[in-house]
């Protein structure tokens, strides 16, 4: 079956759940009009529909091949892609001066969204684009950004994130790749990158790469690494391509899922050097990268969602047309579809809570990310970037953990079929697994979360949040719809629970930071649920006072099981966050061969 | 890496946790003699890592073949095959009569493990066969049992079980395979059947098909369902091969995982029928395929123990290796083990915990249907049956759920690696997803658990068992060892939730099955996971006071942290239990496209 974009429910919870119109009105993202928004995203849908969705599939099944130091990708993935750029697709948050269209964040985290539930292989590709455009936008001198930024905005050329090595993972610091200055004040960069995600391919006729290096007198560690542009080809002073440089793809990973996304290996310098442009000061690519990976992780993040949504729409369609059995109660004289059994309908009303929970968290960060952008005001810009980079390791990590379980529980709707290839479901299974690894393992996150994140002005960020929380329980409490069963005293426990658990940590970190980290994974599935669980309540609310919601009831369903069988689940969160540090001292006995 | 039966925790579930020693002090398994069972165990864990481990990966990767309605095995296969009959080891549990040990099925519950862990797609054939040879002896004429039974039991001959039909999963009642009486008192049978595991191979000479399917005259629905037993070669009265029979492999999937093992779709009848030959009584199959299903669930559940052990110990032996950062804390000069960092050991402690709880449960079951088979004495007999009965479908589903858990968070710690196929863990997570789905899908177990399996005299079953745990609750309570922290008081709250959740359920059955069946899904997580922990603390006990166990401490280590972190989920899931019919009420609205 194919991918339709959940246009309503995605609408409710950005404008309504994380807030979108309400910034707009408050005139927090300048001279944004609102009104276009429904109309981009009507038409990012049917893109994906018509030109993604069908190539998914195909990408999966073909994968990709390299011969002779090039990679070829599937059959209609280079077409595919002169389509995408040709329809603007790839610039629509781009910077107006190169070329972009200047849409909010917010709006390109949706079509971000709408791409990976599509195609995720694809949408890979211009993901690491816009991280590469944020970098070099933000650090890049005005003589790279006029060669290179343009053609990156409209996607002409993609762009890669090369930083891991096999030595330095998560470890960034441990890599190992030298850069050596040149006399025209150039570099020559030598050394390999593993997991490079379309590291190469034949979608364009350019890459730019984004290398991590090491100067022969860099400082150890993260405080030695320096940022470096390498083109796949050099560029003439006209524009036009010059010589082929020395980086070249020369090995391609077996993955589980993916399959159409090149993870390559990428060699330099085994021809003299591969000549690169430095981003940024020497020794400050850290601060560069880290650009690059927040967007990229909120990216990822909408990977989760895309892949939870597409899996459900899925799992949804088949449960509507497979029959089998009576359900009790049933009326009709031959086999029901199996949606009538409870147990079904409790599968699919998990997936779409879950997911509807995540999404809201993204579209909640990068509403954040606009305001932080885009608002006059000093100390509403400052706010906002704060809740920003709060919100980012639990947008990753909650949304991708859910896009695995989601994708999990639509093979299992499918039964046997489930698990045949044939039927797709296993794809968003095996796709779905990479999201909690890359751009910083979920457990990172986890740690980003609660080391980084929490202590922030002494929590103050996290207070202000919490805040806002306990005004959408008041409210949901104070309707009085009996609709919503037990939605309000489910989510006070949970904001009871989570800010406990947020002051036990605060007051951890002081003291022992590893009993902190301990509990810092179920922290943040406490953080998300409780985030996620206040998100669908607003949106549930707010359908019901909105024209153009189809079915108000729907959403005040989703809240209430959310409230009821995910949110509830915070108590036994935050007692885990406390009391894991005490089995984990004398974990060792146990984790022993 | 290879795989390594972990005996210690082994045997320490099998006599402590699931009560083996006691059953068999008790006078409740004749003469078995239990000083042997660990070095039948030995010697299985050392089959499994010399021959079975090593062919996982190559049956991975090459799958089997379809030619010629002819299935073609990995190579290594045949070989292993012909090895495994050789040792005995299809033989465990098998009718002594017909040339089997007769172990108990315990032990060869352990083997099952062991075989899964170490190879599923390999161990799954012989699961079936087991599955063929139960319904023999129990259903089977002395003539067909003379002929049939012997090969069986050797594993000479393998099984098959022949269930689904496209429009017939889990509505077996549905099935169209016609059965034709012929006038020799066999049958002529003519249909096709899908998902028909190791359908056909080339690891042996004869195949042993079990048949569902439908005499011309017979009533509509499960109860015109007749059993036949179709050889692939038909046997001469002197034993030999005869004609090659008229059932064949007409397609193969291709699958998520299990490659190496050949999911058949069956076609009978295309050049004049199969012989077939009817087990038990015409339209009484359903009885006969109940017996292979039980003892098929239980197999089952043993796949999803061993996947996640799997998952486990790989995971494990990465984290010791793979080095990445600085442990906060740490002393050492250079990069620290992933194991040092605090949220892999929590992973790992999950992972190793969840495993565990699985483990008993699944060993329980076992022996309760070795004393409901070997006991003397009725009412322990008819009581261990209930046990048996009460215990299969939690097993079943929570235990295949926690594999396919365990098997992802294996992933999860390899970062990176993981998902590169080479790595093997993605395997375990691609194996592990069939067994929430096959022989009665998960769903389906708990809604046999709800209205089938509770209800019984009453909820007597159910409320004996609860005795029990709480007699261990109390125990730990009263050893007074801090080492245990929260353990008392997880396990008792869980207790008393499972028992709400019991009573509610036992309420609504007589009044809204409906309603109960909203919640049935909770309620087998939360009898799992309370029956789970307080196993975990009945070994820890167990482990304190005897001389053979190296490390007492890591098993209280163990079931501490399964109470803190998955027993104390106990009250959210009781609360999902109850209030999941009231969103489910307005679910019809959520779910459309």
């Amino acid at each position: 079956m194919t991918y339709r974009a959940p246009i309503e429910d995605i609408l409710l919870s950005l404008n309504h759940g994380a807030g979108l119109q309400a910034a707009v009105a408050a005139g927090h993202l300048g001279d944004y009009d609102s009104e276009i928004t429904a109309q981009v995203l009507e038409e990012a849908g049917k893109f994906a529909s018509d030109i993604l969705a069908p190539l998914n599939r195909i990408g999966d099944k073909h994968g990709i091949k390299l011969e002779h130091n090039k990679v070829t990708t599937a059959p209609g993935w280079p077409d595919a892609y002169q389509r995408w750029i040709a329809a603007g697709w790839n610039a629509v948050s781009g910077p107006e001066q190169f070329g972009g269209q200047g849409l909010p964040s917010a709006v390109n985290a949706v079509c971000t969204e709408i791409w990976a539930s599509s195609n995720m292989a694809f949408g890979l590709c211009p993901l690491l684009t816009l991280s590469a455009i944020d970098a070099l936008h933000a650090h890049g001198s005005d003589a790279l950004k006029n060669i290179y930024l343009g053609k990156l905005v409209s996607g002409e050329w993609t762009g890669t994130m090369q930083l891991t090595e096999p030595q330095a993972g998560s470890d960034v610091g441990a890599l190992r790749t030298r850069a050596e200055r040149a006399a025209d004040g150039s570099y020559k960069i030598f050394g390999s990158k593993i997991f490079i995600t379309y590291g190469d391919h034949d979608m364009t006729d350019n890459i730019v790469h984004f290398v991590l290096a090491r100067l022969p007198d860099a400082p150890a560690g993260t405080k030695g690494i320096s940022l470096f542009l390498i083109p796949k080809f050099l560029v003439n002073a006209d524009g036009s391509l010059g010589a082929r440089n020395d980086i070249f793809p020369s090995g391609v990973e077996h993955k589980l899922g993916i399959h159409a996304s090149p993870t390559c290996t990428m060699t330099m310098g085994d021809h003299g050097g591969a000549i690169g442009y430095l981003i940024g000061e020497e020794n400050r690519g850290m601060q560069c990268m880290f650009t690059m990976m927040n967007q990229a992780r909120l990216g990822v993040a909408l990977e989760g969602v895309g892949i939870a949504d597409r899996a459900y729409q899925q799992a949804l369609a088949y449960a509507q047309e497979r029959k089998q059995g009576r359900a009790i109660g049933s009326t009709s004289t031959g086999s029901d579809p199996i949606l009538k059994h409870p147990d079904v309908k409790r599968t699919l009303l998990l997936m779409r809570a879950l997911t509807g929970a995540a999404r809201t968290i993204c579209y909640s960060t990068a509403v954040a990310l606009d305001v932080a952008a885009r608002s006059d005001d000093p100390k509403i810009k400052a706010d906002a970037a704060a809740r920003a980079a709060l919100l980012t390791p639990i947008a990753k990590a909650f949304s991708t953990d859910i896009g695995t379980e989601v994708a999990s529980f639509g093979v299992q709707i499918h039964g046997g079929m489930g698990f045949i290839e044939e039927t797709g479901a296993a794809q968003h299974y095996r796709d779905a697994r990479i999201a909690p690894i890359y751009e910083g393992t979920n457990g990172i996150q986890s740690i980003d979360l609660v080391t980084r994140k929490l202590g922030v002005n002494g929590g103050a960020s996290v207070w202000a949040l919490l805040d806002e929380l306990s005004v959408i329980v008041k409210n949901v409490e104070a309707c009085n719809d009996p609709a919503f069963g037990a939605t309000g005293p489910r989510l006070r426990d949970a904001l009871e629970a989570l800010t406990r658990a947020s002051k036990y940590l605060l007051e951890k970190l002081g003291s022992s930071t590893n009993e902190a980290l301990a509990g810092a994974t179920p922290y943040l599935r406490l953080f998300g649920s409780t985030l996620g669980g206040c998100a669908l309540a607003a949106e549930a609310l707010a359908a019901r006072d909105l024209d153009n919601v189809g079915d108000p009831a729907r959403y005040v369903t989703l809240a209430r099981f959310f409230a009821e069988n995910v949110a509830v689940q915070a108590g036994a969160l935050e007692r885990s966050v406390v009391d894991s540090a005490g089995a984990l001292a004398s974990a060792d006995a146990v984790l022993t061969a």
